[in-house]
């Protein structure tokens, strides 16, 4: 304050002025940084003088006026008990505190949680000399990206102000030039800006945003950085270096940023000033609009007229797949990242926002609200499923970005990789969406998603109904040309490669609608002529209070045979049909929920049986056929109990292959539903107890622990066992290269996480390379 | 067959009668059981025959018309298709063969699945030549026990038959004589036959059952096993072997059968005709009669008028708490046998039968029905805890006979033990019947059932529908007195033993009522005060999909700080008047449901943090008793899920001690909900893939694995970490040997399994030694 009240009176009112205009940037920021002063109290008195001289802009306060301001900021920070230091090192050492303080501010914790940076990495302090892109005509200030940052276009783009300052460019009160005029106003500093980027391009091997300064023709340049850039931009930046001999495909590849893949494969929201109304996990990206829906019926009438709509609940469950199906994006007040929204959200390549606990869902109502903002049945939202952000009404969004660019730079990928990626899909749909976003096979296909189908859904709940097994069989059976109906499509979108098929899942309860559902009950006793009495009675029977760890899966097959039976017939048919067809894929038949040898032991006896005994009717006069068909299958279990990882060496001489189902290893190993993890998982977070979401993230020294050793038995017993895994955490890099270094065969994950799966094995190779 | 008929027609008429007594009771066994030929074939014939000569018994027929019966007997046997042997060895062979297929019969499965005899055991054939119990008048046969297997009493106890063969004794046709009056009739054989019998007792070491025939003056002893008796009648029997020097204590400890000691604990069903209505698991041994009731409220009500009521659910879950603690017994037809149900039920003593899934229960309409009968409220029905079966009406019961010789020999074991054992206890009733039992400490109390009294359960409902962090310490502290009062109980009943209390465990939901459940909704609202649709979203965001893998355990912890700080001052506050009282016990503190250690550090450093505070305010001039008070006090944590297994050498460095909870930890590392589990765990009992209950013996292949790397793990981290178990295997044999030769520092189980516990440590040291 001393250095500029002695300026102000002793320099000629022009450079009275520039120095004014110097100070009064700096102490606004200084003021509030360091000193802990707001910014508007200087604001105030600023206010206060131009009010009394009665004049509009600061150029037109006189220097005495200007001195006085001065006099009375330093009066008013004394008032708020601070003192402004006058010696140059202290202002300094007091600058450079503030910032190192600027670490632990809420904002920069927050930050540094979204994007998973550590926090105890610091910050470092740069200390420059000050230079003045607003001392005269002959200076200027801009910032410029040495290619296109939005299109990929390999052409400098920024912008840049005559005789300013650098916040002028974006503080909108001046409207800053294209930099492409700069070589008219400034052109020898031009030429030389130009010079500089391509010496930084090249330096850092990335597209770099400079900020520069030109001080009297003199360029300084004061920050340069990695561009941010869409995701296409990046990976059209990427081909054109490679293109340029400026990096090597392999550095490209460990360059690309997993967020970025989920961008090139998903809409995004359009830059939007509007604030979301809630925020919740983003559990499956890509921004969408919508009328909201409030249950799947309506979901699927509104949706049948051409309208997009997006379904609101507080979860889902498999009785409204439908719903989903038809929707253009998934929303729930409760559920975490891998709840069943989640992940057959994520399966269909839904937008998905779940565990939205801001939102309070009146499913009855139709209606749902979150601070002080609402939304009925048919009003517009918009959900980005990238953030987890859910906006009112409806917001413009930008188009998928995988094209041929993306399809090139991943073949990279694929050429370095050492094992492929599958892809879990469920139908010829999915299947054929696998293989464009580079899948080399189905590692997980779901058989329960076929029942779904309001024909079959009948049918099997004929089966759920019976009380006996011969009934249970004739409604088993009935399901059979279904099945093998689906299959068919599927082996034939997969031709030559292998497709790993999952015998039946969930729980049979999940297949019957909720004994409080009067409506549904009502029209199922109809449907399916049975007393209401005996269907509620069924339903009681097959409730269960911990479902997840309940009737399911392989128990199914030990005490309804008829239902597995079935399903490998129809698979024996289906596999018959493929070789004949000259259409021949590789069959993985895969038993879930394995705890035990005993239990395989039993069911592979009983389904091998049933299986060879259909392609032995199928084959009868095709030794040949009946050949190929036996080299064409494969046995395999799913462990994903730890009781299954303790006693792998027992089970692995049982079968061909284990699939790591990561998602349930992770809920028994760690004791959590991912249903209701969501209640508790945020808090874990907050205390930083859990780093990463264990349902995301592979917990390596709990879950992988069990792991490496199902993995180290299992091959002991077996050396020929193939080892794969089909969880969630087959789409997440980190988890994928903990996979490649225990010497996994092949990952296997949703579809539209294909390519972030494709890049983490090729990285899991490239790992600590340096090229 | 040739052999009788030369016989009938050489001898004299009486020799003939002898003859055809002898092979008519010959040929209905070998008929039926070698030629697989009923029986009723030959009464048939027999009967026929009577009718024509005119004569009621086999003594009045002709030696002529016995002729015509053997013959057409034997044409019978050929119409059937069969021959019968006439090859004295060949009728042998086929004897021996008949009774090595015995071995498979249904009957014989079903015993040995009973029994857990295992299959590959088969079984031997003894073949002894005849001898004549019915030759003469000098002749008898009899059944003798060398002591009396009911009351223990040591004196000859049976009976025996003149002139008769071993069926007669027990076919009820003549009424054979007490064996005190055989020195009467046959003295000589008489003396000759106690000579005998102790010999036998001396050789075997053990009470005696003997089968004896005399043939015209001379013994012959047929078959001669160990007594089976009454539990009270062979530890009485143990002790006066032990006191006659014929066992050593050590051995007499090893021949106690398990489920003999159950049944010194609980009364026992008297023999009955009656068929039991229904067979379900048997969880909490005991008979017991009442009326049957099929809700709390019912039980409270009608149990309050003096009489007695059993409860009938489909399942329980702690809202029942209250009708089942003045209920007799419990039945519910699903759930398993560690399911709520069972658990509570066997903590609280009463006589528990559930997953009777034959019983149809309709708590509506307050009726349940199997096998063609029902019963309904009121009707008073009888449940044998120790079988698992459902009579109808009230059937005669033995009481309880725990007593002096029991208590004796227990303290044998006590002596060999090398370890203690600890009863799981939460109340001071049950801490007192605890200490009755011979437990040596708690080794859980937990904490949850504390606040299911009518007072206590308002405010904590209040404190769970408190929606900010204030109301909820508000609500948590004004149950500080109630938990207070508790601890303060229990530690007088444990003077110089420890406690180890558990904090809360159960998830919130557990202590609200079901939304379906509109009459106790409605009755909360004005209770407490509370809108309907708060109450009602509250309970919606605390419902689980999964409870067992929920919020629940040390996540409260995390997400409610409140409530186990509360609870942990109350314990300060307990712990410091149990030693200024002198009345001192050693406090362990143990958090439930620890995943990780980061979880159990941050629980600890507040948990700690809020004891000493309290504690140094309790002893701020009194540094002697704060000193005493922090030395009477551990922390430690329950081990019940797999990861807390895989990173216990983290774990271990924070705590005093682990106690596996190995019931969660069998749910998480099988897989499988103990609720859910009576779906299919018999199936796959059936078919042979589980040969025990995982729930009743611990699986030592899986979980013990799991256990084993927890205590190297943890012992190399902590040297001085105290291990023990308080899950349902504590009370164990075949797993408390697993605990004992893993170095456990001790066992914990429910009450009346603390005598078994007992006998199993004691046994762990016996293990392998002769005596």
């Amino acid at each position: 304050n001393r250095e500029i009240t002695t300026r102000l009176a002793e320099e000629n009112t022009e450079k009275a002025k520039f120095w004014w205009d110097c100070y009064r940037r700096l102490i606004q920021m200084y003021s509030e940084v360091v000193l802990g002063v707001s910014a508007s109290a200087f604001d105030q008195i600023l206010t206060n003088w131009k009010a009394r001289d009665g004049v509009k802009n600061d150029s037109e306060l006189s220097v005495k006026t200007l001195q006085s301001i001065v006099h009375d900021f330093e009066a008013s920070v004394q008032a708020h008990g601070k003192t402004f230091p006058q010696d140059p090192w202290a202002q300094l050492t007091a600058a450079i505190e503030a910032v190192f303080r600027s670490w632990n501010t809420d904002r920069a914790i927050h930050y540094r949680k979204l994007n998973n940076i550590p926090e105890d990495w610091g910050t470092a302090v740069t200390v420059q000399s000050m230079v003045f892109g607003n001392l005269n005509e002959n200076s200027a200030t801009g910032v410029v990206f040495t290619r296109n940052p939005s299109t990929g276009e390999n052409k400098i783009y920024g912008e840049y102000l005559l005789n300013a300052q650098g916040e002028d460019v974006v503080a909108g009160i001046r409207t800053p030039k294209d930099i492409q005029n700069l070589k008219k106003d400034l052109a020898k500093s031009c030429k030389q800006l130009v010079l500089v980027l391509e010496k930084l391009e090249k330096h850092f091997g990335e597209v770099q945003d400079v900020e520069f300064t030109i001080e009297d023709g003199r360029l300084f340049i004061l920050q340069t950085r990695t561009a941010k850039r869409t995701a296409a931009a990046t990976i059209e930046h990427f081909l054109q270096f490679v293109k340029e001999k400026k990096l090597k495909p392999e550095r490209a590849l460990q360059k690309i940023e997993y967020e970025q893949v989920k961008q090139l494969l998903h809409p995004t929201l359009k830059v939007t000033e509007q604030k979301p109304m809630a925020r919740g996990l983003p559990a499956s990206p890509g921004a969408v609009a919508g009328k909201a829906v409030f249950d799947p019926e309506s979901a699927v009438i509104i949706s049948r007229s051409g309208q997009k709509v997006i379904l609101v609940r507080r979860d889902t469950s498999p009785e409204d797949i439908m719903g989903m199906a038809v929707s253009e994006g998934i929303l729930t007040s409760t559920g975490g990242m891998t709840s069943h929204a989640a992940v057959v959200g994520r399966g269909m390549g839904k937008s998905c926002v779940v565990g939205c606990t801001e939102i309070s869902v009146n499913e009855t109502l139709k209606r749902a609200s979150a601070n002080g903002q609402s939304f009925s049945e048919g009003d517009w939202i918009t959900l980005n499923g990238s953030t987890g952000e859910v906006y009112l009404g409806e917001l413009p969004t930008a188009p998928v970005t995988w094209g041929k660019t993306a399809q090139m730079v991943f073949s990279w990928a694929d050429k370095i990789a050492k094992i492929p990626v599958y892809a879990n899909a469920d139908t010829p749909e999915q299947a054929r969406l696998a293989i464009e976003l580079g899948a080399k096979g189905i590692g997980l296909c779901r058989t329960e998603h076929m029942f779904f189908d309001k024909e079959r859904i009948k049918k099997f709940r004929l089966m759920i109904l019976s009380e006996n097994e011969v009934d249970r069989k004739k409604a088993a059976e009935s399901l059979r040309t279904f099945q093998r109906e689906d299959f068919v499509g599927i082996f034939k979108a997969m031709k030559n490669l292998s497709v790993c098929v999952r015998l039946l899942d969930p729980p049979l309860h999940e297949f019957l609608p909720k004994s409080e559902n009067k409506e549904e009950i009502q029209i199922l006793t109809g449907e399916l002529k049975i007393s209401e009495s005996k269907l509620l009675l069924r339903i009681q029977q097959l409730h269960e209070t911990n479902p997840m760890l309940g009737h399911r899966g392989s128990r199914l097959g030990i005490t309804f045979p008829e239902i597995y039976e079935m399903q490998v017939r129809a698979l024996a048919e289906s596999l018959y049909r493929s070789i004949a067809d000259k259409n021949p894929v590789v069959l993985k038949i895969m038993l879930p929920v394995i705890f035990s040898e005993l239990e395989l032991k039993v069911l592979l006896l009983n389904l091998k049986k049933a299986f060879y005994e259909q392609l032995n009717e199928l084959t009868k006069d095709r030794p040949n056929l009946l050949k190929a068909c036996e080299k064409a299958v494969k046995w395999g279990t799913m462990i994903e109990l730890p009781r299954a990882c303790i006693v792998s060496k027992k089970i692995a001489p049982l079968v061909d292959f284990f699939s790591f189902g990561t998602n349930d290893l992770t809920q028994t190993t760690l004791g959590i539903s991912r249903d209701d993890a969501s209640k508790f998982i945020p808090d874990y977070r907050e205390q930083g107890i859990l780093s990463v979401d264990p349902f995301e993230t592979l917990d390596q020294d709990g879950v992988g622990k069990l792991i490496e050793l199902s993995v180290t038995e299992g091959r002991k017993a077996n050396p020929n066992l193939d080892i794969g895994i089909c969880g969630e955490h087959g789409g997440d890099p980190e988890s994928v290269q903990f996979f490649r270094k225990l010497g996994f065969d092949s990952v296997s994950c949703s579809p539209f996480r294909v390519p972030m799966a494709r890049l983490a094995v090729a990285r899991a190779e490239l790992d600590g390379l340096k090229f």
